[in-house]
């Protein structure tokens, strides 16, 4: 088979970023070095084998042409990024160096790397509290680099790419476009910028709220990269009311669309409080946690803020597929059970660091479902279907039909192949669902909200690192490498 | 509000349908005097009691002009016939003049009649080896009057409303025509000879592998039903490998789109064979059954034809959405659990008595994945949607996005709902499930294949009746009755 694609260019930049990975590692080194006055072996290894292959790629590939992508090989490289990039990042956690009981096997430290890198915060990981803060702070940082990452493949690449609907955000993004590298740059910086502000200001009001600083900064990364790694085995139920409600705004503010905060730097007040997809998103919240709160000072007499806060998190949790806990809330009944089941599949907005299905599809889908309804009464009437007062392009609701088709069958093979593993219903369907959602808790007395995913098979851990890449990269921007016509001519 | 419906036509035929139910009432009634030599009391007191309300409402609403329905009528009146006749169809089964304990509640009644009529097959009754044989005849009966309307309301008035995508088969049944009445006749006639000719055939291959009379004839109903009532506790169980090979087949025969077998009996030969999804549907289950056969073979160590045969039934039985078992196939381990899960969702053809989201429907959301990736790889290429070499109506993909956005919400509300009333998670999921998709048997300890639905509270048995009702009117042609704008002008 001859390819028709350059890779070249694909190779190039998968060096310079294991390079900047490489970097990167050297900052949980620095911290570990002087936090624990030791040294952080497991790191400098790691970094020297990464930096070592990303400079070996990068010297091989080298061109002096203009850069440039064609659609291909933007497809490409967002693949090849996500599943080359984990298994580099992976190498910390191995603890090269340290004594033999220290690292992960390999199949371990892979699935907490994707898991971080995509956001998605499943671990395999106990006794949190005792370990060393390099690996914490490591953990934390995949979140915030794989946050960053998929907020900068939404907003440039996907709409681009046309993967799922996303077309709808292109005028939005690009002023139509067809080049994906100019304007980019510029595009990187803001997000980069809004990414590292709200960041920071969350580290902030952590540390007010009373938690140290190693764990503000920490939570503070995982919570905007809605990914949800936690210093702690008892995650937010380690801290008080303040950082749960400080949790719940900025694992909100993960979710929302990250063009519509900069349009807010750039001087557009009204951008944050006119974005359809926050609209929707903030009233369906409301709605959901209101009554969960009274539901649960019904049943369980707490008082109503209580509830309110506790309800909120949780909630908010699982939407926005960070998958924080600050209690089992599998405890609270049957209905708790399938009520967050059923969230599980919402996630946040578009063009955020959120995972799942996401609020605009589910817009689409009312959209259609109403026109559905009109046709039906008046069959010979023209509908108009519109987005936010914009007419909708006919492709749209097929994209969205394409993508919840590959979605769902998706989750319903990963269910099967690992109940054929000896793994039970509900651990198999919602580890599947939980995967490719990127959300992290499933369900069940393995994987639940105080579960954890090392009791799973070898072989089941893998699957999911391959559910939790497909769901991250919106299952056709993998979905693609299968399809034999992508390699041809 | 005023209506502007006129519901004289429809009041009227909803009376003519009763005088038919009280009519068919007759037959239990008369076979159960002949057979326990008894006055069938329960059988005449509901005959007389339905067949007076009817002569009212033909009385009240006679009308000399010629009989015509517009599209709303066609809606209100298919709406109400499914609503309407279960009550009264549930009458017998409060067991009037017998002894105090021989009745069913009226809840439980009801129950038991929707989940006939809509072909579902979930049971409230145990002991049926010891039932009076008018009841066990009428549950049968109730399978097989619903079968023939599910068929007679599939291929005359669901393509001429457009539900769910199935203007697909609009030409095939009334040649474009856009009146509902004319030609309809003749092909109710087409249908009701075909499906007692197949109903018939059936039985007497029952009574050949050794049945007894009475139950090759209550089988043969509920079996090209797809209904899955049966006249022993153990289902299949009850009966040899001979019977269980003819259910396979006539459960197959009632998914089978039925124009392809009108086809056939008016001359045509290859209508069964080049029908696209009759040749889907049997392509799908020749793979997933041998396979399943291996595994049987090789996990629990049957002989692989004995392997084959209960894969075979077992499968066929949930593909179609019949519900028969003959075994209980949740004993198989987890994977068996997460595969019949899966399979629940499937259904058989349009056209036909099995339920579900049905094989034309997987075809559109094949079409339009394919289409995705190519118009993927080559944004600028025209690409045309073709199903079975005709060009696809744009608007198809969209009402079946519209179709499965309704039928997973409904199945994620009811789940909710059953969740809300103290019923674990896997049982509201799969009764939920099993209701919108007819199927039957459920999954987890209470409502799987050999459990029984009577456990659950009164009011989730009126959940599921409402989902059971949604399934089988294709979610839409309920639906429509909540919208507003239907009662408007």
């Amino acid at each position: 088979m001859t390819f028709s694609i350059d890779i070249r260019p694909i190779v190039f930049v998968i060096g310079l970023l294991l390079v900047g990975i490489a970097t990167f590692m050297m900052i949980p080194a620095i911290v570990e070095a002087v936090m624990v006055d030791t040294t952080p072996t497991e790191f400098l290894f790691a970094a020297a084998t990464t930096g070592f292959f990303g400079f070996l790629l990068i010297l091989a590939n080298r061109d002096d042409r203009a850069f440039s992508l064609d659609t291909k090989q933007a497809f490409l490289l967002t693949a090849s990024c996500w599943i080359i990039l984990p298994v580099f990042a992976a190498l910390p956690l191995l603890g090269m160096g340290l004594n033999e009981e220290a690292g992960l096997s390999f199949t371990d430290a892979v699935f907490e790397t994707v898991s971080g890198i995509t956001t998605t915060g499943s671990t395999v990981m106990t006794g949190l509290d005792d370990m060393l803060p390099g690996i914490l702070l490591w953990r934390s940082l995949l979140n915030w680099i794989g946050g960053v990452g998929i907020v900068v493949m939404a907003i440039i690449l996907l709409p681009f790419l046309r993967i799922g609907g996303m077309q709808l955000f292109r005028a939005e993004s690009s002023d139509k476009s067809e080049k994906v590298v100019p304007k980019s740059a510029e595009l990187v910086k803001w997000i980069t910028s809004v990414y590292l502000g709200l960041t920071f200001l969350c580290a902030l009001a952590y540390y007010m709220t009373g938690m140290s600083g190693f764990d503000a900064i920490n939570h503070a990364m995982s919570t905007l990269a809605t990914g949800g790694y936690s210093t702690h085995d008892a995650s937010f139920g380690h801290f008080g009311a303040g950082s749960q409600w400080i949790g719940s705004v900025f694992m909100l503010a993960g979710a929302f669309p990250f063009i519509a905060f900069i349009k807010f730097a750039q001087g557009r007040p009204r951008a944050l409080i006119d974005d359809p997809q926050i609209q929707a998103f903030i009233k369906f919240l409301a709605v959901v946690i209101f009554f969960s709160a009274l539901m649960l000072q019904a049943d369980r007499g707490w008082d109503f803020f209580d509830a309110l806060r506790i309800a909120a998190f949780n909630i908010i949790s699982i939407v926005t597929t960070t998958g924080f806990a600050s209690t089992d809330y599998t405890t609270w009944g049957t209905g708790a059970v399938a009520g967050f089941f059923i969230l599980t599949f919402m996630g946040g907005c578009a063009g955020s660091t959120s995972g799942a299905i996401k609020i605009y599809r589910f817009q689409v889908l009312w959209i259609t479902l109403r026109e559905q309804l009109i046709r039906l009464n008046s069959p010979n009437r023209v509908v108009v279907m519109r987005y936010h007062g914009a007419r909708m392009a006919p492709d749209l609701p097929i994209s969205v039909l394409a993508f919840l088709a590959a979605f769902f069958a998706s989750i319903a093979i990963f269910t099967l192949l690992l109940a054929m593993m000896d793994i039970d219903f509900v651990t198999a369907l919602s580890a599947s669902a939980t995967a490719i959602t990127n959300v992290g808790p499933g369900f069940g007395d393995i994987i639940g909200p105080s579960g954890n995913f090392s009791a799973l098979p070898d072989g089941a851990k893998w699957l999911l690192c391959l559910a939790m890449l497909l769901g991250r990269l919106e299952v056709f921007t993998l979905l693609m490498l299968f399809d034999p016509q992508f390699w041809r001519e």
